[in-house]
């Protein structure tokens, strides 16, 4: 693919939250990948999960040493295939990114948000997105795909833009945040909270609650794996480095959580972070609905679900909960579970065990818009 | 129940630790319930779990509030039926309820051992209760009896004292603890390192490290949990005295695990826990074995084991692991896998499910043993 640049694009006017908190300005980074045909009905929206970002393809320059974060996925002849597709990634509104959140400056004070950011809702990210895709021109998206909170984004799509969407893609997502799900949550959040560096929120950059952060990513990241990856990547190895009977001994899945969290610390902010997760926390598909049914209901496109077997963050029982209502009142659904023993990263690990679905599903919709 | 006390026996003699390391003097807490008969045949060992203790029943005084921690279970006309057996409960080495542990003196320095106290594994915490067997003049046990680090208490002694011990009865336990519970753990022990009181185990006792260890602790409720127990018990209740849209709002599961964080700082030592939580990751029935079928070949009295359907700490795979090998051995064994929805928690929670199984095995055991 040829090299990719990241763009911004500022919307003044205000953005009225699901909280009914204002804001404004809003900024959205984000990236395409392939040409919007004449008629603008070859776009597909790629929505990224909790730390993601607009860069989910190609490279910024020849010397980088790894693609964007779904370049397996996008490009000429992939699954996302540019020569046929434009492809659109935006980072969320709460990240930090290059899309407005706690850490751009709160036009108020001059200074940044911090925690004075609003809460936002999944919603509020794909109303932001809504923005940017009249921005580029596009009545109606061909596909709305994402994994995670990217699942999430997707379901919003169909449920609330229906007029703008062709169809969903939703991926190891869920229909509404279980318990579980929160408590892992709870757990970062109090990590970072404890870290005397945190400050409320009003740590300098350069001085980040770098242990609390590293130690919240390893709660993420053991959410993220399963039972049965744990076992097959660390098993009960002891780090070569340590004695058993060292007080500070590790086990080889201990050191590797404490080496990801601390790389996490480089590349991600922690207040975005926290109100990334109260996003994740608060998703549930029939807020301000009555009902699950009564929110599915508006949805009126095909949609395309998948979850993994070994999922015990966002389990394939609560796609099926979704898919279920979707089936009874008879709207174009179809569901895979796929087994796979990645845990909630499978759809990052084996992609290819879903992807036929994917190219299948997305060469129907293509056809009947004539792209 | 007749009141309650809790005696202490020190040994002087060193203790060798699986470390090489040497222990000593060696004090344990213990109660006893009920009357040990003439031929010394009607013990059974209760054994605890990582923050229990010696007070597994009765009341210390008619105000006491509550029994001790398995009050259900053992009592006159119980499961554990004090008018027939004489039953014994004693607090493990490692831990700080009046055993010896990382809050004792140290008789080389005269302070506290802190982070000196050497590494123990359950194989020492059997070793150093069979000196109190001793002590109390029992040559055989009827039965060790235990749940989940208990569990692993009871297996040690039926494959390190196969000469003393006359049935075992292992509940929600594991043959070794998977890289999950191991993680959990490395969570946990994260929090409290992080925690700037903790100052490498040397807090002085009326500073603890109560934000971390608050923090250790919900993780391992986490795990005490389950997806089921967690849906009934609260669901996606939101606290109702937070907004929704506040950044420091709380759910209902999020609440109950910081309230129950910060009580448990009240009730336990930081290093202790820390000391016990590598016990558990260290546990593995097949250590210094060359295979976990060499260890249990060892065990040659009938055992009955229990594992709980939504106990995903120590999964009930992992005891059906265990269980098929005895069965290969042509060993006398018996499981039951329990359906319940409340996690590792479950053999507190729902006794009633398995203590009809325990109760006829504990007669059939005591029948043949002429009490």
């Amino acid at each position: 693919m040829e090299q990719v640049t990241t763009r911004f694009v500022t919307f003044e006017e205000e953005l009225r939250l699901e909280s009914g908190r204002l804001l404004a300005p809003v900024t959205l980074a984000y990236e395409t990948y392939g040409r919007l045909n004449a008629v603008a009905s070859n776009a597909i929206l790629v929505a990224h999960a909790w730390t993601g970002d607009a860069h989910a393809a190609g490279r910024y320059s020849p010397q980088d040493r790894k693609g964007g974060w779904w370049d397996d996925m996008i490009g000429p002849g992939k699954v996302l295939d540019t020569e046929r597709f434009f492809v659109i990634c935006s980072n969320v509104i709460g990240s930090c990114k290059g899309s407005t959140g706690p850490t751009s400056l709160n036009p108020q004070t001059g200074r940044p948000y911090r925690l004075s950011f609003p809460i936002v809702m999944v919603r509020d990210m794909v109303r932001a997105q809504q923005r940017l895709i009249d921005h580029l021109g596009i009545g109606r998206l061909l596909a709305v795909i994402g994994g995670s909170m990217g699942a999430m984004q997707a379901l919003e799509w169909g449920i609330h833009f229906p007029e703008r969407v062709g169809a969903i893609i939703p991926i190891a997502g869920t229909g509404r945040t279980s318990p579980m799900a929160i408590a892992l949550n709870a757990l970062a959040r109090q990590a970072i909270y404890n870290d005397p560096l945190w400050k409320k929120g009003n740590y300098k950059p350069e001085h980040p609650p770098a242990s609390g952060f590293a130690l919240a990513r390893a709660v993420g990241h053991i959410s993220f794996l399963s039972e049965q990856s744990m076992q097959m990547k660390f098993g009960r190895r002891f780090s070569a480095r340590d004695g058993l009977f060292d007080f500070f001994g590790q086990f080889e899945i201990e050191r590797y959580l404490e080496y990801n969290g601390n790389s996490f610390v480089e590349r991600f902010d922690p207040n975005a972070f926290l109100y990334l997760a109260k996003a994740l926390d608060l998703y549930d598909v029939a807020w301000n609905f009555s009902s699950p049914d009564e929110a599915l209901e508006r949805l009126n496109c095909p949609s395309l679900w998948f979850a993994f077997s070994s999922d015990w963050l966002y389990r394939p029982e609560e796609t099926e909960a979704v898919v279920a209502i979707l089936a009874r009142q008879n709207k174009p659904v179809d569901y895979h579970c796929i087994a796979s023993d990645y845990g909630h990263d499978s759809f990052l690990v084996e992609p290819e065990k879903f992807t036929p679905y994917v190219v299948r599903f997305l060469d129907e919709q293509a056809r009947q818009a004539g792209c």
